[in-house]
C-alpha cells in the first residue's frame, strides 16, 4: 500500500499530459517507421491488409448508427460493434495512408453518435438496472468507449475545433458519465467489468485532456483509490499474475488493462505502470499464454468458451506490448507467428521485424504452481507438462479460490489434455455467443444449473450435492490450500486439500505426472483422499473425450429407457446410460481418443459403482452437447482414498490401417497402506513394481517412488 | 464379349514373360532413374525418406513371424500386417539402394514362412468356413500375397536357385493352393475379395513365371472367363466406372485392380488392360477422386469408414499409376500434393517430377450422373457441386443399385456438405477398425441393425419400416431410376424415383441446387413425392451436423424419460428427444454447423409433426456415436409432396466475436400445383418470390425456374 500511496502523490505533481495525437497504440512519431516497416515486414505488411480490408469494407457503406434495439448477436447489436471497430481501423488507416477518407467516416460517424446518443434511453434489452445504453450491457458500450476513443486518437488532428466541441458536449462528456455516474457502480466494481470501464474513461481523459476522468479511472469514482485502475491491478490478480476469474476471462481482461496501461506509460511515464506491482502486468500477459493448452485454448475453467484461444484480438495486444514494451522475450515471437497478425502499430513494428530476422523461438510451456488470491493465499492452479509442443502431456488442477460470478463449483477438479486434444475435459460454460436466440447471446440458465454445479467437474462430489450447497457466496469465502508441488526430471506431483466445500467431509487430491521406464507418455496417477466421521456417497466423475472401447467389468445398460441421474445439483441434467459393478480389487475403463488410447485403472472394493452417463436430461431449449463420463462411486463410507491411473497408450490409425498398444500396461493398483499423515499404494507398469509413498506433513519429502 | 474372347485368344498365343526383376511398381529398367529422381525431387525424396524409416525400423527387430492366434487388431494380426509390408518396404529399398541387409532381411522373412506356413492348420479366430489361415479372414491372406509377391519380385535376382526353390514348394505353391483351391470360392467371387485373390495369385503367376496362375487370375479357376480378372472389370463396374459397393468400397478395391493392371501391362502389354472395356479403370480412378468431397472423406454411403480419404495408400498407387500410364492429366498432380506422397516407383517419378516442374492443376470437382450396374441401368450416384474447393456446397443423390452385402437400404438418401464440412450426413458403418474389443474390428452388430436400416439415412420412411423390409436379397433385385439429370449456370438437379422399396409407395425425389440472387451459397431444395393408394405414416429424418438454434414452431422436450423412438428397422436404436406439432403451413429448423447456420424451411399442414432425436438407445456395447437428426412426419396419408428447402446462411465466429446473418432469407413455400405428372412451388427468398415447375414427365422441359 505504502508504494501505491507514493505513486499517488507522484500521479498528482506530474500530470500534465503531451498533446501530440495520436498517443497509444500507434503514436505521432513512429507512424513514419511502422509505415516504412508495412513495406518491409511480412507479418506487419499482412495485418495491415487485413486491417485495410475490413476497414475499407465499411468505407464503403452508409455510416449507420441505429438506434439500440437488440441483445447479443442481433442486427443493431452487431452494427455498433462493427462501428467502434471501423472507428478504431479507419483511424489507424487515416494515420498510415494520410488519406483523409479514412478520417471523414470516422469524424462523421461520431459526429453522427454525437447527433442521437443524447435521444436513446436505456437499452430495451437491457436484463439489469440501468443496463447499457447502445448495448444491452453496459460492459459493451464501456468497449465501444475503448475503441472509440482511440480511434479519435487517431482522427484527433484532423477534426476542427468547432466539431471537437460538439464532440465533447454531446458525445465524450455523455459517455463518460454514463459510465462513471449513470453506471457508477461498475465503473467502481472490482472485476473485468470495471478494467474496460475505467480503461475507456481513462484514455478519452488522455485523448481530451480531461484530467478528472484520469484521475477517476486511476483512483477510482471517488479519487481515492479504493477503486480504480490501480485498486483493479491490486485486487483482481495474485502476485504471480493469475487472475481471479480464470485464464478465459484473463484473457478478456487483459485488454484493457494492457491497451490502458499502454496508454498512462506515454502519458505519464513516471507512474510505471508498468513495473507496479512487481511488474505485475508482464507477469499477466506469461500466465495468460501458460495456462493454454498446445491447441492454443485457454484452460477452459469456471465460465469459459472453448472457442477462445491465443490468436484472439486481446491476446494479440497482450503478446504485442509485452515484446516491445515488458521485455523483448523471442518466445512471444512464437506465439505471434501462430496469431498470424500483429496490431499495426509501434509495438507491432518491432514484433515483425524481430519475426522477420529470425529471432523466433520456440514458446516454452513450463510445469508450474501458479498462486491465487490478492496476496497469494488463495490456493492456486497447478500445472504439469511433459513433452514437446508437438505431443504435450498436460495436467491441470484447479485448487483455485470460487472465481466470483463466474466460477464454478469445482475444488480440486482436474483437466488432462495429451496428444493436443482434451482427455479429461471441463465442459466450459453454457453459452452460444453472438446466437440472439440462445439467451441473447448469454449465458443460458444451464450454465447455472448445469455447467458450475460439482458433478459437471472430475472432481468429487459428496452426496450428490455441489460443493458449498452450491452457493457462490459462501464459496468466495474459502479456497484450497497447496500441499505440495515439484517438477523434477523424474516426476511432477501437485497435492492440495479443500476442507470446507462440505461440512464434515476433508478432500484432498495429489496428482502426479510419471513416466516409468519404457512409457511413451506419462501416467497420470490420482490420489484422491476423502475423510468423514460419517457415511456419505462419494461421486468422483471423469468427463471423457472419446469412444469406450471397453471395461474389465460388467455392466447393465440402460437399453430402452433413460432416467436422469438425479434431481438437483446438476444430476437432474444426466442421462444415466449403464452401471455396473466392479467386484474386484481393480476395474480398468479403456477409451479411444483422436487415435490413441486411454486406459483408466483404478483400485475398487466390493461396493464401488461405475455408472456410465450422458449430458442432456431435463434441456428443454437443447443447449446442452452431448458429453460422456464414468463415474466411479463408493455409496457409503467415511474415510476413503480413490487411487486411479490414467495411462495413454497405442495408436490406432485407421487411414493407414495401423495400430499397436490396444492392451494397457498398468495394472494392479494395492493400497499398502493408508492414514491421516500420508497414503502408500502400489501398482505395476509392464510386469515391473512401483511404490508410491506420500506424506502429507513431510514437505521434505512428500512423496518418494520406488 | 466378343471382346474378351478376343482377349482371350490373344492371352493363350502371346504369353511369355519378361524376366527382369523386378517387373512392377518399380522395374529394372527404370530403377536407376528413380535413383536419381529421390535426388531431384521432393515429393519423392520424402515418399523415400519415409519409406526407408519404416523399412529400418523393421530391419532392427528379429524376424517375427508369429502362429497366428488373433483377430483383427490383435498381435499375430498386425505382426503379419507388418512383415508384408516390410517385405515390399525391403524389397523396394533394396533395388533402391543396393543394400543388401534390405535383401536379405526380406529373403528370410520368406524362407521363415516357408517353413511354418504348412505347419498352420486354419486360423483360430476364423468366423466363416474356411476362413483364412495367417489371417482369421482369407481376404488379409490375399492381401498378404499381394504384398508379398511384390516384395519377392525386388529380391527375386538375390535369391539363390536352392532357396527360390524351396520358396516356391514351401510357401508360394502352397499360398495359391490356398487362394485358388481352399479359398476357391472367394478366388472366384465377384466382389472386391475376388479382386484381392486373383491380384495376387496373377502377380505370384508373372513373378514366378508360372503361366497357369496367370491364368487362372485372369479367366477364373476354371479358366473360362466366367470369373477371375477381367470379368470382375466387366460386373463390378458401371460403365462409368462407378463400383458396385460404392466409394469407399471402391477405395479398397481399386488397389489390386490397379496393382494388377500395371503387372498385366508390364508382363503381357498385348493385353491391353489399361484400354479394357473403354479405359474403365481410368475411369474408376477418376470416379473415386470423384465421389470425395473436398475434406478429401470419400462419400461415405454404404459401409463406410469416415475415417477414410484419398490419402490412403491405395489411392496413391491409383492417382500415380493413372498419372503415369493412363493419362498426365496435371490436375492429378494436386491429388498426389494433397497425400503429401507418392509410391517410390516408376510411376512415383513421373508424379514428383512433374510436381516439381510445376505442371500442378488444381483438381477440378464436377457434377455429375454416375451411372451404377454393369450396364449402366441400374440408376447411380448423382452429384452436384457449386463452388471453389475452399468453399463448395455438395449434394449427392444415392439412387444406386444395392451394392451388395455392404449395401444400406437408403434409397434416394441425399448428403449435403458446405464449408469443408458434412451438413446432413450418412452414419456409415458401425465398426471401429482394428479394435479389437469391437467384434474383432469387424463390423459390429449394430452395423445390420442400425446403419443399414432406411431411418438411419436422409430419406423416406414408411410406417417405421426399412425398404425392401430390410431385406437385401430383394434389394438386390431392384434400382432406382434417374428421371433426370442437369447441371448448368442457373441451377443443378438430379431427380430419381423409386418404386420397389415398398409394396404400394412410389418414392420419387427430386433434388435442386440453385442460387438465388444475392445468396452466398446455393439453397438445396428438396421435393420428395411419396404416391400410394393406402394410408401410411412418412418419415423423413434429416441427420444434421452441428447444434439446434431455433424453430418456428413450440415442441415438448421428454426432459426426465428418453424412450427408444421404436422397436425394429432401426428405430430402437433412437432415442425420442422432443415432438412438435407444426400447427402452420411452413415450419423452419436452424442449427449452426462450423460457424454456418443453416436453416430448413419445410411445407406443413395441421397434421405435420417433427421429432428430435438422438441416437445410442439398444447399444449395450456403447458401439455407437451420439448423432442428432429432426424427423418430418406426415402421420396418416396417401399422396404426399415433402418440400424442404435448406439455406446456408450467415457467419458466427466466437474467436472474433463476429456474427452476421442469422436470420434465413427463405420463407413461405407455397405448393401451388400436385399431381401424377408434375409438381408446381412457389417459396421467397429475401423477399423475392420464385416459381418452380417440374414436369416428370417431360425430359425437355422437365424444370423451370422462374
Amino acid at each position: 500500500m505504502k508504494k501505491f500511496f507514493f505513486i499517488l502523490s507522484i500521479l498528482c505533481v506530474t500530470i500534465a499530459f503531451g498533446q501530440l495525437h495520436p498517443s497509444i497504440m500507434l503514436t505521432k512519431k513512429n507512424a513514419e517507421a511502422v509505415r516504412l516497416g508495412i513495406s518491409k515486414y511480412p507479418l506487419l505488411k499482412t495485418s495491415y491488409n487485413d486491417l485495410k480490408s475490413e476497414a475499407d469494407i465499411m468505407l464503403a457503406l452508409p455510416i449507420n448508427v441505429p438506434t439500440p434495439a437488440d441483445g447479443g448477436g442481433g442486427v443493431s447489436h452487431e452494427q455498433h460493434k462493427n462501428n467502434y471497430k471501423a472507428a478504431l481501423s479507419c483511424g489507424m488507416l487515416y494515420q498510415l495512408s494520410k488519406d483523409e477518407r479514412y478520417a471523414k467516416y470516422v469524424k462523421d460517424m461520431m459526429m453522427e453518435y454525437a447527433r442521437v446518443y443524447n435521444t436513446w434511453g436505456r437499452h430495451p434489452k437491457r436484463k439489469t438496472q440501468p443496463g447499457g445504453k447502445i448495448f444491452w450491457q453496459n460492459l459493451n458500450d464501456c468497449v465501444w468507449l475503448v475503441y472509440m476513443i482511440q480511434g479519435y486518437d487517431c482522427i484527433y488532428d484532423y477534426v476542427s475545433e468547432n466539431d471537437r466541441k460538439y464532440l465533447m458536449e454531446n458525445l465524450w462528456i455523455p459517455v463518460v458519465n454514463e459510465q462513471t455516474v449513470v453506471n457508477g457502480k461498475i465503473f467502481n466494481y472490482i472485476h473485468n467489468f470495471g478494467a474496460w470501464s475505467t480503461a475507456g474513461v481513462g484514455m478519452a481523459g488522455y485523448v481530451c485532456g480531461r484530467k478528472d476522468w484520469v484521475e477517476m479511472a486511476l483512483k477510482g469514482g471517488n479519487k481515492d483509490g479504493k477503486t480504480g485502475f490501480f485498486k483493479l491491478i491490486d485486487d483482481l490478480f495474485s502476485p504471480d499474475g493469475y487472475y481471479e476469474e480464470g485464464p478465459y476471462y484473463l484473457r478478456y481482461a487483459i485488454h484493457p488493462f494492457i491497451v490502458f496501461a499502454r496508454a498512462i506509460q506515454q502519458y505519464q511515464p513516471k507512474l510505471k505502470v508498468y513495473e507496479y506491482r512487481n511488474q505485475l502486468l508482464k507477469k499477466a500477459v506469461n500466465i495468460s499464454l501458460q495456462t493454454t493448452y498446445t491447441n492454443k485454448v485457454f484452460f477452459p475453467i469456471n465460465d469459459a468458451l472453448k472457442e477462445k484461444t491465443y490468436e484472439t484480438e486481446e491476446l494479440v495486444y497482450a503478446t504485442d506490448i509485452a515484446y516491445s514494451d515488458f521485455q523483448p522475450n523471442d518466445e512471444l515471437l512464437n506465439i505471434a507467428q501462430q496469431q498470424k497478425r500483429v496490431i499495426v502499430s509501434d509495438a507491432g513494428l518491432k514484433v515483425a521485424k524481430a519475426i522477420a530476422e529470425g529471432k523466433s523461438k520456440t514458446f516454452e510451456y513450463k510445469s508450474m504452481f501458479i498462486k491465487d488470491g490478492a496476496d497469494g493465499t488463495k490456493g492456486g492452479l497447478g500445472v504439469l507438462r511433459s513433452g514437446s509442443n508437438d505431443n504435450q502431456t498436460c495436467l491441470v488442477m484447479k485448487a483455485a479460490s470460487q472465481g466470483m460470478g463466474h466460477g464454478h463449483f469445482d475444488r480440486l477438479n482436474v483437466l488432462f489434455f495429451d496428444n493436443n486434444v482434451e482427455v479429461f475435459s471441463d465442459y466450459g460454460s453454457v453459452r452460444f455467443l453472438n446466437v440472439e436466440t440462445k439467451s441473447g447471446g448469454g449465458y443460458t440458465k444451464e450454465n447455472d444449473t448445469w455447467a458450475k454445479a460439482s458433478i459437471a467437474h472430475n472432481t468429487l462430489v459428496v452426496d450428490k450435492t455441489s460443493h458449498f450447497n452450491g452457493n457462490a457466496e459462501v464459496g468466495e469465502k474459502y479456497a484450497p490450500s497447496l500441499l505440495y508441488f515439484d517438477a523434477n526430471k523424474n516426476f511432477q506431483v501437485v497435492s492440495a486439500e479443500e476442507n470446507k466445500a462440505y461440512d464434515d467431509v476433508k478432500m484432498l487430491r495429489t496428482v502426479i505426472l510419471f513416466q516409468p521406464q519404457g512409457a511413451v507418455s506419462p501416467l497420470f496417477i490420482d490420489v484422491f483422499k476423502v475423510r468423514s466421521t460419517t457415511t456419505h456417497q462419494y461421486d468422483l466423475p471423469f468427463w471423457y473425450q472419446g469412444h469406450l472401447t471397453n471395461t474389465t467389468f460388467p455392466y447393465q445398460n440402460n437399453n430402452k429407457q433413460l432416467l436422469a441421474f438425479g434431481s438437483k445439483y446438476g444430476y437432474e441434467h444426466i442421462w444415466l446410460n449403464a452401471e455396473g459393478k466392479v467386484n474386484n480389487t481393480n476395474g480398468a475403463i479403456t477409451f479411444l481418443n483422436n487415435r490413441k488410447y486411454y486406459t483408466t485403472t483404478f483400485l475398487a472394493d466390493t461396493t464401488s459403482k461405475v455408472s456410465f452417463v450422458t449430458l442432456g436430461a431435463n434441456d428443454p431449449d437443447f443447449n446442452l452437447r452431448s458429453e460422456k463420463a464414468f463415474v466411479l462411486t463408493q455409496p457409503k463410507t467415511g474415510n476413503h482414498t480413490f487411487i486411479n491411473i490414467t495411462e495413454p497408450h497405442g495408436i490406432n490409425n485407421p487411414l493407414i490401417e495401423f495400430t499397436k498398444g490396444f492392451i494397457p500396461l498398468t495394472k494392479n493398483i494395492q493400497l499398502i497402506n493408508d492414514n491421516e499423515t500420508g497414503s502408500t499404494f502400489s501398482f505395476e507398469y509392464n510386469n515391473k513394481k512401483y511404490t508410491i509413498q506420500l506424506q502429507y506433513n513431510n514437505k521434505q519429502q512428500f512423496i518418494t517412488i520406488k
